[in-house]
């Protein structure tokens, strides 16, 4: 099957390789803009961080980057001051072979912890790399970012901006492209999942880290597969302003469309995380509604999302209700278990706190489906969340042993 | 092979019949002391809990126990007012078998959520059982409680109170004897655990309380299997001063000698209860020490203890100190990286953060043992805590697939 294109922003190049960190897959990545990017980025708050999260952080600071090298099969974490040698060496190389500035190169690395990269591979790999960087090549560093994915994860999404629907003047078209990795250790704070998002939109930086931010909270920090957060997980974006639109520089209509699909693509991206965390067989929806706040709502969501024994139901396509008031029990957020309706898929389970009758068999379908969504109904405030977890399968264990 | 007969203290009936919850196996026990014996209880802290906490906490407050009935099969939760009638039923039922004061009778339910007792069942149970019960049946009480365990869990004690080795004048010997539960969801706040405490030991109420709060603090507050917290676990203890002794109503010498054995015979309890856990191959105590509090250091070890990733590669005996780290890392506590030691058994693999050198074969060796030791050292305080928690199996999904 001949692999997909990816539409890329323009200015854009990007690539893929096999340098010699895993066996025989594709283990380098390079995204490279024409021009130097604005850049945002949020980071893992693992207190135990790798040394390529530790230079891009600076290189985020300084407000710009002209390209990202990633590579996979080897986290460069737990790996003293030759980790941050190896991690510097990486954004050198690959400012030589772009002749581009290397305080804007940002690294990133994902795979197992404590080793020491090979850098003689990652180097001369940097070199063949820069030369083999195309538009139509996306697709390669979508998969040399890849671990135990089962599947490369991409997106991208054509919006137009700066037109006026009613008097039909020039608009002027941007495009926004997101590529990313995950599986395993997915849990709020991006853990160990990377995602690199280009886009040719004109945008200030500070409103650029807005927009970051604001959609990570709703996506990335929203999902999770087995409560574990990582040490090297990182979302960049860079915005190269090719597209020409009038600059994003205010909050404004402009401002909120660039948000929603910024919102929309990431949460996207979170859901084929899930999807295609280790071992998964469902993707579950969880809402919680009727919460006095957004955290709140989102915690009792991820107490349901973390607790193991109900992830195992939802494997075993069974459900026991109680677990799941157990779970919410289990919270920190006060709750009053007399107020609390649950539905599974359209069906009311559990009514002001009461089980409700229903017949099995309609339970036994909905829960056949890959996709399974629960709804909670706290009744007591305004706020809502969506987070989205997996089943928990005898495979995740076995991915996990060694 | 005949059942072991566990020592009763003085003034003790024990028994546990089959009446017909579970399909085959004992599902009612009986505790009962001829004297109202000074009760103590601590409770889970779901905010769902079942009808028989309500109303064992009624008990409690008043301060006396003077039997105990407990059913397994069901967990008698989520079952509205109808549950609340039959846990009042069952504890009728044993006043008027024994003739006692239905105040005294505490009840406590463990099984699967949401599902009325089958309560005549129960009714005519207490009938036979309250026939059947003595000192010589506490091994029935052991087995009837049980849900998923795999073996009954028990431990008596006995030690001298009032003694003066010294002058060598008469003594008083007190028997403290534990039965248990536990298997799954064991996490701190007594998660799917039961766990009554009977002795002759005469002690004020409030002296037990505190004697019950400060062991299950370092004893079944520090166990985890899968970080969940259920709807039913209570821990009671029946104190029925026919040993004799001089009333302990003060802090002094024979309370510490009673408090340090209470914990002791609770950390045993809980380390059966991990040891048994839902498809656990492997008991892994997590000691943590050189923190700024208890807390502090219990924090960051039960981080640990509920980190999948890391319970799977305990299955698979094999370690990455790296997962470690990452888990270290997540916790809400603050840590310094650099000055940070990690051991297993008793090899040294990070020192300051950093990775030592280390033959992979000794580790290997350490790992196939079925306990592991790992301490972390934090270098930052005084403080410390242990914990225990399992491997994560393929066994414990497919136990709760269904």
């Amino acid at each position: 099957m001949k692999p997909p294109i990816i539409p890329s922003p323009k200015g854009f190049k990007a690539g893929g390789i096999h340098c010699g960190i895993k066996k025989r897959h594709k283990d380098l990545a390079l995204i490279y803009s024409e021009v130097p990017a604005t850049g945002a980025g949020m980071f893992t708050t693992n207190q135990i961080h790798a040394a390529p999260v530790k230079l891009t952080k600076n290189v985020i600071s300084s407000g710009f980057i002209q390209a990202i090298i990633v590579n996979s099969g080897n986290a460069n974490t737990l790996t003293d001051i030759q980790g941050e040698r190896d991690a510097l060496e990486m954004a050198r190389a690959v400012g030589g072979i772009l002749e581009i500035d290397v305080s804007k190169v940002a690294v990133a690395s994902t795979g197992p912890i404590g080793k020491h990269l090979p850098i003689n591979n990652v180097i001369t790999g940097i070199e063949r790399l820069g030369k083999k960087i195309s538009p139509y090549s996306f697709i390669d560093a979508a998969i040399a970012i890849l671990t135990t994915d089962t599947h490369p994860k991409f997106i991208s999404r054509q919006i137009e901006l700066g037109t006026c629907p009613v008097r039909g003047n020039a608009s002027n078209g941007v495009t926004i492209t997101a590529i990313a990795k995950g599986a395993g250790m997915i849990y709020p704070h991006l853990a160990t999942m990377l995602c690199f998002i280009t886009t040719d939109l004109k945008i200030s930086q500070p409103l650029l880290q807005e927009i970051l931010k604001n959609s990570v909270e709703q996506s990335f920090n929203c999902i999770s597969v087995d409560g574990c957060m990582s040490t090297n997980d990182m979302i960049l974006v860079m915005a190269n302003g090719m597209a020409e639109n009038p600059i994003i520089d205010s909050h404004g209509l402009e401002f909120d469309r660039v948000q929603d699909e910024f919102k929309d693509i990431t949460k996207e991206i979170a859901k084929m995380i899930v999807s295609d965390g280790e071992g998964a067989t469902k993707l579950v929806e969880i809402e919680v509604n009727g919460a006095q706040s957004f955290e709140d709502a989102r915690t009792v969501a991820f107490g349901i999302s973390n607790y193991n024994l109900l992830k195992c139901s939802f494997f075993g396509e069974s459900l026991n209700i109680g677990r799941i008031m157990a779970s919410i029990g289990a919270s920190p957020v006060k709750i009053n278990p007399e107020q609390i309706n649950i539905y599974i898929g359209k069906k009311l389970l559990l009514k002001n706190g009461a089980l409700c009758q229903y017949p099995q068999i309609e339970i036994s379908q909905i829960l056949k489906q890959r996709k399974i969504n629960i709804k909670i109904e706290l009744n007591q405030g305004e706020q809502r969340a969506t987070v989205w977890t997996t089943d928990l399968s005898p495979k995740y264990v076995k991915i996990n042993m060694e």
